[in-house]
């Protein structure tokens, strides 16, 4: 194997930046190759389990953490699908176990990044995954007409029509952590998720797109496979470059989906008002890397489970296969 | 050390009856001497969080099991306070979360069996915790007026005077490997705990007194510190050991409190309607052995808890000095 830049010990050190079910893929995916994986977290989830917890509890986010922890867990499988384990009835109802796990072990040792610490040992984990940031953050959305849209889970099923600027308040500053592993990376992996409710929440933390511009990491997008309603209709790959890029600067590779599924799998994917994401012009294959990245299982909808969930999913190995070939490319 | 009657690996197997903190007590103190510890716990639980996640999950009784897990959890102390951990606000409060552990894994495994048994593996049990039954089951209690008083946490708090029959709805069989435990003991020792509401409730489990009778085990009682109101005011050590006579047959020894405190302690102490028990006559030195058994500790009392809890508590290690002497003895 090549040696990385920091070259320690022939292993690269790859962050994956995000936070629900996308970068639950790439870890899924990543985790086969012999690599140094983290997980940079969005904190502003509020939907959900995880908005009961941050309401009744005062507690932060635990669900997007909860997902990484189960991807990057070595433990047995019966361990990890406890952590996954959705309560059903009464009032425990929508509960995920492993958010109640964060949550009690925030209250334990009063402090988030703690509790993520000693769930990382309990559930073994192989990797690390870091919360964005600290503080306490909500997500808004100012649009054209003044308007502005408070909370993830509002935004995430509220018309974003007109959206000029995203935005968490209060502004808050990076987990140092976060910076730490950006900076000594080898590849920063940004995406696939949610543009404004999954990956902007990340780049929206003061410190986070400075040290991505800054990283010598090289910089890889994921582009998502389908577009969403009144948020990203009509965006090509390069509409969700252009907006990342605005953020953290130039992207070294971009991995987008260039297969055309069969039309009975769209039918079972199909949602009301999703569309695949194509190519609007003609993309350079130097920086974009298409492949047929969607994955031909149909995810089961789990009980309990109060949030809708894309439907149409990154296929793990696939995704990894070519995210670990740019990894032994030179440039 | 001598060889026990099974003369295995020279550990003397210890089978604890009882369910409550008079068990955690037990454990506690004997978790420090080299024995090979069980602990049989009763099922009629049905208050607090328990109660909730009884009648709203369906699951079996977690929390006697749950105290009697951490009793004897080699974790560390994190782990430990994570299981013993009550969650104190929104819908959660009163949850303890090692209870939430042990329902989520019943609903994962399909069986509560199964559950104390995954359980135990991620706590690293030094020992076994064995529920009594694994049906469900409803503790009764019929008085001489012909009036039943239904559900164990009704009862702890009922006037039981003038009762005729305590049960258990429907009759269960014992759990196989309760059984199996029993008969292979070096010694059983049944209490402390509330007569009527965890200690009975394991002997009302058909199997479970034959065999008590029929084990070569040495039979050791430890007597409560204290009556309880409305169910055994002004019962003496005798008392309670020929209630439980009547259902076990002969016991070998009877560990009882001989000891009166000093008053400023039973002052702290006192609760209303509660007394120290007392011997009634002179006590044959050969079968009841007094000790000053009295806990100088004062117990916190935790935020969440919605039950009553006895503030009397055994010292651990003086109860488990006698115990361990008794095991030494001859007989």
């Amino acid at each position: 194997m090549k040696k990385n830049r920091n070259g320690k010990n022939g292993k690269k050190k790859v962050v994956v930046i995000g936070g629900g079910t996308g970068t639950f893929t790439v870890l899924t995916g990543l985790k086969k190759y012999p690599l140094k994986l983290s997980a940079v977290v969005s904190m502003a989830d509020d939907g959900g389990s995880t908005g009961v917890l941050r309401d009744e509890l005062g507690v932060l986010p635990p669900g997007d953490i909860r997902q990484c922890l189960v991807a990057l867990s070595t433990s047995n499988l019966l361990m990890r699908t406890l952590i996954s384990y959705r309560f059903s009835e009464g009032r425990l109802a929508g509960h995920s176990f492993g958010n109640l796990l964060l949550s009690a072990l925030e209250k334990i040792t009063g402090s988030f990044d703690e509790a993520v610490s000693k769930a990382s040992e309990i559930l073994r984990l192989e990797g690390q995954v870091i919360p964005v940031t600290l503080k306490k953050v909500i997500l808004a959305a100012r649009l054209s007409s003044g308007k502005i849209i408070r909370k993830q889970n509002v935004i995430h099923t509220s018309n974003l029509q007109g959206l000029r600027k995203l935005f968490l308040e209060p502004k808050p500053k990076a987990n140092p952590k976060a910076i730490e592993a950006i900076s000594k990376a080898d590849a920063v992996v940004i995406g696939p998720g949610d543009l404004y409710s999954s990956i902007l929440p990340n780049l929206l933390v003061s410190g986070i797109p400075e040290a991505i511009k800054k990283t010598k990491a090289k910089k890889i997008y994921v582009c998502n496979l389908m577009t969403k309603e009144c948020h990203t209709d009509k965006f090509k790959v390069e509409d969700y470059v252009k907006n990342i890029e605005s953020r953290v600067g130039p992207l070294d590779r971009i991995i987008y989906n260039s297969v055309h599924p069969p039309a009975s799998l769209l039918k079972r994917y199909a949602r009301a008002g999703e569309e695949l994401v194509r190519a609007g012009g003609k993309l350079s294959p130097e920086r974009f890397r298409g492949g047929d990245l969607i994955s031909r299982k149909f995810p089961k909808r789990k009980t309990g489970d109060a949030l809708q969930r894309n439907l149409v999913r990154h296929n793990p190995d696939r995704l990894a296969k070519l995210i670990a070939q740019i990894l032994e490319e030179k440039f």
